[in-house]
């Protein structure tokens, strides 16, 4: 390669590479989206050559600037850089698998199908949450480790779907108020959506919009690679408030027929038009073709921050090990270790106690012995932090301009809180919890689903989980949430009994490194259940005996949460009687399924059984069998206190007990 | 009662009777919300008293303005007004049953529990939503009755809550957009949220915010009553824009120590505090007594609209008998017979002509014949209206001043859609349907909620139904969604298997006043499976013997949706190998589960069963039981050709007849 040949490459070499391979892929698969990424080069180009802080070759350096591609439909952009730039796993083989079974070139960005892939995108709206949460992480650890370890930026594309999705507005308002500087969005203001131009369905001054929330705000013409440098450079420079750049685009640009229209969002061109984008960018070679030159000089911006890389991996050797470590994981196993130690403190302590405690407020008291042992831990609530007991005297408030803090107000802002505690927990350092009442896990569902499919640690406190809550009728009651997330792949629902069972599930929760956990918890009062505390973890196989009656069963009751002490009450009912009941706690049924049969046959034992819980039975009958009892909730529940609302709906001991006789008999 | 003594009657005195109701109610229950009440106090008694057009012995009145309290919490707001005015129900004895159970005066507002409740709130920003429903519904209407028939004002009142959920964001936008000028959005602007100030959380410039989505706005003095009527009235002048009017009060006025702080938010004011505030206030009469002078001036004002009642109802009585029913209900029975016919007409087009097609294809075939037929049938799609099929030949698009459209571009705003669907059933004359995929149902799913906990026909066209979706990959493929849904009560989750069911469902969910649909329909083509086709609607029991082999069943093999032809193909092979298979389609779990136990335990069959459905098992064992087989996701999905995936997961009907094979033997 001649030097000067690498010289004469042009941006617009560059970004029709990106174009053609966008197009091609897109073609060969006869699926997928190319509008956008052939619109966004010009101003990918600008980013990934002037601008972006990454070392194709490092990966995984923890300092780089993060890249969300929130318009995840436009997924070829991504793995055009990708391999462009020279990141490894990316080879051209991939881009011509685009949307092929087992290929890392998904249809929608994969997170840890390549690497370079930040996060999952395509349900619109949740990169810029995820981005939310990156640029507030790295202020957060910049905080901690200073600017010679953690400084960079976070840079998201977004498109029209992404700002119209409600989440846009919290995470932009959530982002705005922490005035995160180093946090830059690119709006492709392409004026196309899917049904056609963007007039059929919005008139918003998007400018305008952001500066409501306290953002910087520039226009550019995204084709116009100097204007794009200039706003980066300026937004860059802004580092008092987020920066949101609308780049005005050509949706599709190139295609001789079809740019500017919505037919080239969401199909293939068709080999005639690709041929005629061909012609109309000058762009000669064949399919999946970079010219040696054109590669080389993108290969070139690949390793151009390599001496900065350098640099930071010198400053990081000087960190002791632990630091290093917990920059990319919190939980290395001496914080394990601590994790333990602090659960078997407070099992003892609400042994010794004995006191009737809501799981909320059992949960709050782990979390202060465990707050000072996991220094990644980072709190927050959707504004119910008193309600759902996530703060505690260890913590301090982050703020705009203090992220020494460990405790986030979220707002009344349950789905940014969900897609930005992903975006925490992906940018790596940081274990993010946060709280809100279950049914409104509702409100955060499709961050919790992207929390499943990418295998992060996060953790949502959801308090107030059933009817028990009482007055605040049946829009606040979960019936159907606790079904709901339990049939989310994935996901770990914890729903403890008592105190003891509370600090065992947080024990689970902080170790479990690829599985988010829901926590759900009650408002009210639970009496101590585990009067004998082991040093084991009983809820770690999901479900156990908690009561085994001598001699053998006659009846089986299942049950989670605030109804195991019905079960317990009614067992004792029927010990009375005569009737051996055994009472099983299954607090974590995606544990529970994960043992071997054995072990769950003799939970279950062979036996008739009745579960109890305080929600609908979806579900259940895979624990219960066609003839066992479920007691529970058949629709909606009521406004009302909460003793009376159990009375109400029939969930008491006696229909427990009156369930299991029926069955004895 | 004098006339003078009325006449002396104050603003201040009408304000303050709704203060000491909503302290005194909240203090008898020992839980609720005071401080929203006692701060709007102001703002409500000059909407009620000057402007809200209402009747308050006519709740029903076609015709009135609607007022939907967003910030639900707030209910003891909307209770006092309705008692003050004269609303039938609410006695004083309903405002001393606060939160108890049985009580009108539930929690959060209940629709249905008494007249003068418009919508169920409590969920924050869903009343937002629900308001631009309406105030779209009543554009609508307007277009197609005229000024003398539709003609009023929506009024919401919305919190810092409210305006934090993304959902409010996507309202907004679709309002402004839709310049739905006779929408009023009464902000209470008191800088208080749960967690403490609103500092603590947001920093938003809310009035340049709604600007931004081409909102009039204005901000005013809450307590200023003049201020507060000016605001209003220019409000109401602005016909070309939705306002916002933001009223700047103090949470809990009169408390004397509490108010303005998170204490007064969702805590009884205690006894002391309450004395203290009937002090400050000059309310010197017991809990729940309202003088008679001042409960006159409130009835009054119930009843000032009474001549235009009457101008309305002489206007009403000139209209034909249909035209005056659709206007609450648009399927009545003509209307019902004529959906009959049509459904008939094109189940006997499919049968003949046999096609393979998808669901989404067949359904749209279906609503062109529906829409003709069903004169308030509103459609529209959160921007895949070419990917759902939603739109027909019969639609022309609602545009910003043209509402003789009947098909909405709700752009992408899946939670908003949801939301103004309700408000627009809620607000009558209009059955809304609207479409977008399938796993987008989380984005909506607080909606969906209140669509099924209000008991109201709201239809959702759910498509891209599975794994069949292929490339986009598994952020599009529902695996989990089907469940999820199936859980929430009161809500018929519909999955038709072709082209003949599809058309049943669709005559279902029409007929189906009190309960909500989901359609789930598929991407991918399917074959006609019902080829012998009956009058009969035979998905109207849920499920049913779509094949029956004679001679008794070996195996019964369950399925619903696009797997039902895999099942059908299984039943094939097995029955070369001498093994009979029925087969038994399931288009819907909740009306097969409302049928009685012989009809189901025949369906079902007493042998051994297998079932297939390209979703997670969860739920299934209901109707497979413990020994079972089933044969379907077991996590998330993946990118690649449909087929290919089908294979991939094994979800076959080689699958199917191993299975089946695997009990009978």
């Amino acid at each position: 390669m001649q030097d000067q040949a690498l010289a004469d490459v042009t941006h617009k070499d560059m970004a029709n590479a990106i174009r053609a391979l966008a197009m091609d892929a897109v073609q060969r698969a006869n699926s997928g989206h190319p509008g956008m990424p052939m619109g966004m080069a010009d101003v990918a180009t600008v980013l990934f050559t002037q601008f972006l802080k990454f070392d194709a070759a490092h990966p995984d350096w923890p300092d780089r600037d993060r890249f969300v591609l929130s318009a995840g439909h436009g997924s070829m952009l991504l793995y055009a850089l990708l391999y462009l730039t020279g990141y490894p796993e990316m080879d051209i083989g991939q881009i011509e698998r685009f949307r092929q079974l087992g290929s890392a070139t998904a249809g929608h960005p994969e997170y840890g199908h390549a690497p370079g892939i930040e996060t999952t995108t395509g349900p619109l709206g949740q990169g810029v949450g995820n981005a939310v949460g990156m640029a507030l992480a790295e202020r957060l650890l910049n905080a901690r480790y200073g600017d010679d370890i953690v400084s960079h930026f976070t840079y998201c594309l977004a498109g029209d779907g992404c700002l119209m999705e409600g989440i846009s507005q919290e995470a932009i308002s959530l982002a705005g108020h922490l005035k995160l500087g180093r946090l830059i969005v690119l709006f492709d203001d392409n004026q196309i959506s899917i049904d056609g131009s963007t007039d059929l369905a919005v008139s918003d001054d998007q400018l305008q919009r952001f500066s409501a929330s306290g953002w910087h705000t520039a226009a550019v013409d995204g084709h116009d690679p100097q204007a794009v440098a200039l706003a980066i450079e300026n937004a860059r420079n802004v580092t008092d408030r987020p920066s949101l750049i609308a780049c005005r685009t050509v949706i599709g640009y190139g295609a001789p027929n079809k740019e500017g229209t919505s037919s080239t969002h969401g199909s293939p061109l068709g080999e005639e038009e690709v041929a005629g984008a061909r012609e109309k960018l000058g762009w000669s070679y064949p399919p999946f073709v970079v010219p040696d030159e054109i590669l080389a000089a993108w290969r070139e911006a690949g390793a151009q921050n390599r001496a900065a890389f350098e640099r930071w991996s010198a400053a990081a050797a000087k960190l002791d090990g632990t630091a290093r470590d917990h920059l990319v994981d919190p939980v290395d196993e001496k914080v394990s270790a601590a994790i333990s130690e602090a659960v078997a403190g407070i099992k003892a302590d609400f042994a010794a106690e004995g006191a009737k405690l809501a799981t909320r407020q059992s949960s709050q008291k782990v979390l202060e012995r465990l707050v000072p042992v996991v220094p990644g831990l980072i709190g927050g609530s959707a504004d119910l932090t008193g309600s759902v007991g996530t703060l505690t005297k260890q913590h301090s408030t982050v703020k705009a301009g203090e992220f020494t803090g460990n405790y986030i107000h979220y707002g009344v802002r349950e789905h940014a809180m969900g897609a930005a505690m992903n975006g925490m927990a992906l940018h790596g350092g940081i274990v993010p919890y946060a709280g809100t009442f279950l049914v409104f896990s509702d409100y955060c569902r499709p961050s919790i689903r992207l929390s499943a499919l990418m295998e992060q640690r996060v953790i949502y406190v959801m308090t107030h989980d059933s009817i028990g809550l009482g007055e605040d009728g049946p829009t606040h009651q979960p019936v159907e949430q606790l079904a709901a997330l339990r049939a989310v792949p994935g996901l770990n629902v914890m729903r403890p009994a008592d105190s003891i069972e509370c600090a065992e599930c947080w024990d689970i929760a902080l170790k479990s490194k690829t599985t988010p956990t829901i926590m759900t918890l009650t408002r009210q009062g639970l009496p101590l259940l585990r009067t004998a505390p082991t040093g084991d973890n009983l809820c770690a196989k999901g479900a156990y005996a908690l009561i085994e009656p001598e001699g053998g069963r006659d009846v089986t009751l299942l049950s989670t949460g605030s109804e195991v002490s019905l079960a317990v009450d009614a067992a004792k009912v029927l010990g009375g009687e005569g009737i051996k009941a055994a009472v099983v706690s299954m607090p974590c049924w995606e544990l529970f399924d994960a043992q071997d049969a054995a072990y769950r046959d003799t939970v279950l034992g062979s036996g008739p059984r009745v579960a109890v819980e305080a929600a609908v039975e979806f579900g259940w009958r895979k624990w219960l069998g066609p003839n066992g009892v479920f007691i529970g909730m058949r629709g909606f529940g009521a406004s009302g206190p909460a003793g009376e609302l159990y009375k109400h709906f029939g969930i008491t001991p006696e229909a427990v007990a009156a369930a299991a006789r029926g069955l004895v008999v």
